[in-house]
């Protein structure tokens, strides 16, 4: 008999899954921070996913413990070393590892988390599955590390396309999430159309979520969105919404954004304050909306083309508006 | 027919693989210093003895390519981090990458290195071999990550027994090798009692490879060692010949050596010629050297239990002894 689990109960046996394999291992100063990283909580989105995939074919979760695991270690090292290139002190409220102890513990720590994802993959129960879903992972791993630079590149750069943009999150954000919600069904035995749709499926929520935390980063509620209302225009972070705003300006609102938005004034309200009055006035707010629906439903769409009775893809389906009505 | 190629038979036909599968990739900030890292030369000893080990059983190279580049490709990465870590500027000679670039692009080149290791052991054409290779591979990447924090750790510790400092050597440099060398042999379809011995074999080799390293770092001539005599005595290195010293040391001796290898005089010759005189005392050279032919031994006898015609071993044994008398 079929039985479809629900995504808490599939987080409850991931994290059940994570306590039985922790990193208390010897030597510790290689392994606590990687134990202090994975132990700080979060949505474990990414295994969440792969197991709800899975679960679309198959009742039993077991089999993709392992690699589901994979993933959220491949996360957690990206965020790791992003943390330590970005210099950001904190994580989910959290002192960051190169914080709490230093780079180098930060550097190696997450280098052994990158060679533990792929131990974890390598478990996997049926070996004929290993080069497909190792290939599938490398493959976005890669592309992930593409994407950190991409936007370490537009740091510095004054001339980034929306095309260019996208891109980068797609590589940063969504790739990963798609080659989970991938590996779940290769686990499972799907058919490759299935394959193909669930990894769109995956792309385009993730870049419909990069987008999303675009928009709340200025216009979300303080009390909600958990993180400084403003803080990506007080850091001249060239999101979707700065990059559609200097297309859309006129040479007044685009002097007054390329020079607010390359200096760090002291009056930060004041400089949130004029930035957002140009969005608006620019209608920037829906049209960034627009563009996150668009993914959005192209996301459904592909999910709507996966050959699994509809009754099965209704968490999945529920996962995506939640996603996208989050508050972080 | 059987042929046997000499090693720079197979160096040559590595080369040309490597120069086939370089990283003139985009986007360029990434990849460019992995090419970079990945053309400054070097022995390329793991991949030369993993396809030395290969054509033990077989006379084609072809199938072996991929795998031997893994092993130089995640060689380099670890020294493209361990660099970082120990803020070294030069490798072989030239600027390291994070000196060249910066300390974010070592950080994330490397990350790409260990992920492509991966990608190109994945490329091996026998799909059923890839779980066991990977599976040796991983084992022995989290090894490296180890001895390097064992590395670290030592550095502020001054209670390092020798077991201690073996065990770091055999992990961080040892490890490496003897992956390389079993995997030759797997992917030739040797069977296990030779892959054992060959891993064996590499192993206990690396072990006599640093301990050589150790004594010629002291001992060696100026003009053929390449790097300055007397180093790890001034970087206050704790070297097999450092913790043998402090063993046999009468109670003078010891506050000498504890004395001087914990400070840095300005006097950087006469620490050096202080701290070797108190070796000569204790004959720690010779004491050194027959711990380094107790593991070279240890590793021909592992050789010799191979079993395949002694003929084809002729050039495992010459490179393991030219390698101990090597002038790097």
């Amino acid at each position: 008999m079929f039985i479809m689990h629900t995504p808490s109960e599939l987080k409850s046996l991931f994290l059940d899954y994570m306590q039985q394999h922790n990193f208390q291992l010897a030597p510790k100063e290689l392994f606590e921070p990687v134990d202090y990283i994975l132990q700080l909580g979060g949505k474990r989105l990414r295994p969440v996913l792969l197991l709800m995939s899975h679960n679309l074919y198959q009742t039993e979760v077991d089999s993709a413990l392992s690699a589901a695991y994979a993933y959220e270690i491949f996360h957690n090292f990206s965020l790791v070393h992003d943390d330590i290139m970005d210099e950001a002190p904190l994580r989910r409220g959290k002192a960051t590892i190169h914080q709490k102890y230093d780079i180098n513990t930060g550097i190696l720590s997450g280098d052994v988390m990158l060679i533990y994802a792929y131990k974890y993959l390598l478990e996997t129960p049926d070996k004929n599955l290993v080069p497909e879903l190792m290939t599938l992972f490398s493959k976005v791993a890669a592309e992930v590390c593409i994407g950190q630079q991409y936007d370490m590149n537009f740091e510095t750069s004054d001339s980034i396309t929306i095309a260019a943009y996208l891109q980068m999150i797609e590589y940063k954000t969504a790739s990963l999430i798609a080659g989970a919600l991938k590996t779940g069904a290769l686990l499972a035995g799907a058919p490759a159309e299935d394959l193909y749709h669930l990894y769109e499926f995956g792309r385009n929520l993730g870049i419909a979520f990069q987008l999303q935390d675009d928009i709340l980063d200025t216009y979300g509620n303080a009390a909600t969105f958990g993180k400084r209302i403003g803080g990506d225009i007080v850091q001249n972070k060239k999101t979707y919404l700065v990059l559609k705003a200097m297309q859309l300006a006129n040479n007044t609102q685009k002097q007054v954004l390329e020079n607010l938005l390359s200096t760090y004034p002291k009056e930060e309200e004041a400089k949130i304050a004029t930035v957002v009055d140009i969005f608006d006035a620019l209608d920037i707010k829906a049209i960034a909306s627009e563009k996150k629906d668009e993914y959005h439903q192209k996301a459904i769409a592909h999910l709507a083309l996966v050959k699994v009775v509809e009754e099965r893809k209704i968490h999945l389906q529920e996962i995506a508006k939640e996603l996208l009505e989050r508050v972080k």
